[in-house]
């Protein structure tokens, strides 16, 4: 797509969705560092992510995580939502954080813990129907630390049991999104460790389960715009949770430690039709030691800068390259693309949006971070409660 | 399987296929060291596989690679292996070799070149039917080595057609082995990099379509039992290509690297039921530096000591630690199967089978090493022709 | 060391040191679940480790962590181990869960906290002289999440002039142990990440300067009896930190992911002479979903049986197999040894030392499982303050 | 350094030295794909990287490999290179191709042939006294497949010893460059195969040794440019092997696989007084399937981006952002310089230098590469001689 005012349309009508869990604390194993204005409540969560929303113009969906989220008024929640220009968006469930899960929710050797798992899950389709949200995002701890603890294939069949269970009462407008991840809480097994677990579970369920594609999830070395290659071919790519690593599942901001990555990712969304397919584009992250809101800010400019890169690709000088074997020349289209400053292109964008060209300095400028430091006192802050 | 007679009629029926290349020399891309005695022909190859056979007891196929073991009349190779109390195996593609495969055989963007990949894999169908052969390998080295050098979803489109085309051409009783590989030769894409995307094509093709595991091509930390567990329960489970490996896929011998993953795979087959529903169990290895005959014996017995340990799991014990949610039980049930020597027990297994108890001792007293040294002057050393 | 009643004499004197956090609870940063019967304070997890020893015969002493250990009256804490047949053993710092050392410790750019971070290491130094303690071990979580976020080089002059500090305080029977982590809780730096960067800087501080190998702290693939062997080369290993891994620092009981490794690992102490140099051999493990007491019998009982194995090893035949350069001979002379089963000797050398030949059964059977979570109610259980 | 006008003349002196051996064909151990036009001698090597220095202006060297690039008369070999603007460079030994080193060179247990093996280094000096040549780099495949294939602490002895034979064989502006590379060929142990290990020899040995660092010869995950930081700041940085992998030792084009990777190392070699201290940097790089000299020029320009950026990074906010903690300011200040696109200012430092701004375009308008497919037609292709 080089159309330059094609380019910026697409830019201008990028959804990314944050995560509420992300302006709240969190940490490593070995410490949560809290922060000054951090938010106590779910409304409070949307305040801050309003402010995202305010100074990008591209992050109007907030994911809710269920029960870190729990109140009692969804629709009350979804109002809150409304009058600050934002809607509700993926549900996320947790069957993690309860003592019963030590060995497992919906894989549990013991039925009534899968029970108590399911009828969590069920609850959240309720939840979905009250914020009209689209999308349940199921994510599962579950897993083994030794070998023998217990029988990878049985705990398979327990999935299979919850996740049908799970499908048969979403409506029709409603999706599954199933995520998988490589390792972390579970160290031996994981009862959905890659692509090609979640993919097989989705093609028995059916068109209204997905794959969601964690950028963090995955072994060392793996080529994961191959993935979403594959999952786009296959009408199976159901959402982002977008965030970068180093090592492991490190959560740190998308983009901050492999933006040619992204920039790959994203152009197999583009080529791939991902763009208009419904997927859902979310981040999922840890700042630990950064301000929450200005991260986030950061973090939705690098998936728009990736993307921007990802539709300056030349197509058909691309495609001309790659049928004539000329292996270095099509590896230069690509290149041009990456190595374009579309810094100023994303500037002209946010001004014909009517925001600010530079969302980082404006924010900044705004007295948003003292504000909240200054009013947020008292209470409990927001975290994972582990 | 606790039941000790029921233990050894299970390794006495065990059979692990030796690849005709292994008795050849290999190397790496550095150097191949060629060793004295390797084979000039197929036919000599399938000598150095009697012997292994003979010492071993459970290695009584041969797999064929094509075109590294052409000949003019396979049904007289076929013969040649009968004498020696062989059958013929696996017929092993090989569309990388050939200087039109630079950028992909059946995923190449050059039509010509797809037809011409294509053609060889039919031919290596019409060898199978000389042959006798169930299962043909498809191993493609297919891929990309730099980010835009060709459509990934592209290749995947021609790879289907190419398979699809192969698996009409399959008899009633062939099979079609799809092999996944991590990385190398292609290092940005490989066009058949994980079990999913083995799965998934193999999936459409239909029954005649299964998995195969090489427990050398994964990522750094994967799970291989997990996978072998999970293909077995999807009935998607063809064969394995057992080596094993430290790094990447460094072919050294079976259970060399962690004989203990080994022995957890070999418990998952054996939970599966895989022993015992058509699971092609092959070594596929690169003997760069240690003689080739006395380590394929190593490796068919690293095999067979696997089994054991896997066959000595006691089921209920483990069954029943497990349903409690006794980790420390159950992975000890696991355990004390894998601590245990199991090699008294396979000496007798051979004694009843009429063998030397002890493979390496009565290879190494046979004298056939110093006898190829002596007699295979002279002549082309078979190799892998890179 | 084949001689057998040598090998024997050699069980019986190894020392495994148990870490007083092992006994109370840890976790994920997903979620902490509670055992019950935990311990409440230093003296309780002393209680604990008794058992250990009692059961074992093999872990005479514990190492303390500061501030989690900290107590008014340490030489009470000392003599409270004694009378259980315990000596306190190394005395761990902690510098990474104080609100300060959000960006870093003794590697922080603002030299309050730094002088901060030294007072406590100082401090520890001190907790050594009243506990009687050789050993300050030196972990640090510091390093940086971000490029850029701070001055590598710089942080390298820093933590060098902590150690230096630190060097200088410790009396003449003391010690100083570096030890390296490849990432976590830092995901971009860490400032001591690999055994080269630790060798540098006890290299430049001096004798009483020694290296410590967590044996889950490396990259994958990484060859850690090749880095064992080098430090006892050159005279710089202080100590293990034990425990296993699959994938990142996932802190599984030693010997539980790779046993073969833990073999070859032991086998490089023997041959290196590391039996006798005063080398520390200390657990640092998390029994997250198993219970911990049997669970550090466990790992104990793995030391043991991979020393014993290592002990087995031929050495006059492999020397003889490797100077001739028989690769399948050496490498079976070691495999022979591995694939011992050294359960029964290891019940007669328990026998000999005057406990019970089964110390897992031994241990259920006494009932402290039982009368740790009758007796442990009320109060603060121990864990990691995260 | 933010001033333009001394990034522009730090730009201009800079120096990649060309690998012969990149010239001629290289491939996997599966296939080598031989390209028309390949240099038959290292005359023709030489050639060919005249064109790479004349399109690019900064590639005035050429490291040579011995045996192949093998002549009688080194100093006419010489004379050829300034005949054509270009200076003879490192010596690269090769101790893996002889069949005597099937178990090793310097390492290997037989002191016959680390006798040989020795005399081959000593003659590469012999040769750089001939060609004028600064730098020896020592590269060793030397290592084990099979755990107890061979003594790890012997092994390092006797490397200990050829190296230290070696030095003394310098003359006084000579050096010795160590490489290290965490595996391939060997599979079990390598013996130099991290920075620590190399460190420590240099060291030992003096002055004149530095570490050479293969950003290709790495543990998954490794921090490259925290080895960099840390070499700088002990004086032992020698040079650096330029190319990229995305899994093992790929040996693709530098900066293809990661841009940003390239960056940050470039970085941390300008802060740390890199580019003026004597560091050499040169390509080791493998173009299988791409045209060889565009291949080369496009390397060379992709080192001289990353330059550039890691030259635009501003110093003072940098360090008045990591001395305040501010973390995403920090941040901020590296990706501003890394997100710049210089593209247009290394055209100018073209132009300033006298060379077409384009050195791509300009290399293809040349001819050059219909000219040697035309000319250099029989003889013997150069390649690795593998």
């Amino acid at each position: 797509m080089s159309d330059l005012s094609a380019v910026k349309t697409a830019l201008k009508t990028q959804a990314v969705e944050t995560p509420s869990w992300a302006y709240g604390n969190s940490g490593t194993r070995f410490k949560v560092f809290a922060q000054p204005g951090v938010p106590r409540t779910p409304q409070e969560k949307l305040d801050d992510a309003a402010q995202v929303h305010a100074f990008t113009g591209v992050a109007p969906t907030v994911a809710l995580h269920i029960p870190w989220d729990k109140v009692d008024d969804y629709a009350a929640l979804a109002k809150h939502a409304e009058e600050r220009g934002l809607k509700l968006g993926a549900i996320n469930s947790n069957v993690f954080q309860d003592d019963d899960y030590k060995l497992g929710s919906v894989t549990n050797p013991d039925p009534e813990i899968r029970g108590k798992a399911l009828a969590h899950l069920l609850e959240c389709v309720d939840i979905m129907d009250a914020t009209g949200s689209r999308d349940l995002k199921l994510w599962f701890s579950d897993g083994t630390n030794y070998p023998g603890q217990d029988d990878i294939a049985a705990r398979q069949d327990r999935l299979a049991e919850a996740l049908q269970a799970v499908y048969e009462r979403l409506g029709d407008d409603q999706r599954l999104l199933l995520e998988y991840k490589f390792f972390e809480p579970a160290f031996y097994t994981t009862d959905v460790p890659d692509w090609g677990t979640a993919y097989a579970h989705c093609l028995k369920l059916g068109p209204k389960a997905h794959v969601c594609v964690d950028t963090g999830h995955h072994a060392p070395g793996t080529n994961i715009e191959f993935i979403v290659a594959l999952l786009l071919r296959e009408g199976k790519l159901g959402a982002f949770d977008f965030n970068s690593r180093f090592y492991a599942d490190d959560d740190l901001m998308v983009g901050a430690a492999d933006p040619f990555q992204l920039f790959r990712i994203m152009y197999e969304v583009v080529r791939g039709g991902g763009l208009d397919s419904g997927v859902a584009f979310m981040l999922d992250q840890c700042h630990n030691i950064e301000p929450k809101i200005p991260a986030i800010i950061r973090s939705v400019m690098n998936v728009q800068e990736a993307t921007a890169k990802a539709l300056l690709v030349d197509p058909d000088a691309l495609s001309a390259a790659q049928t004539s074997g000329d292996v270095l020349g099509a590896n230069a289209v690509l290149m041009d693309a990456y190595n374009t400053d579309v810094r100023p292109l994303l500037a002209e964008v946010r001004e014909e949006l009517g925001i600010d060209p530079d969302p980082m300095a404006a924010y900044k400028a705004s007295g948003w971070a003292e504000k909240i430091v200054a009013e947020r006192v008292g209470g409990t802050q927001a975290g994972w409660g582990a």
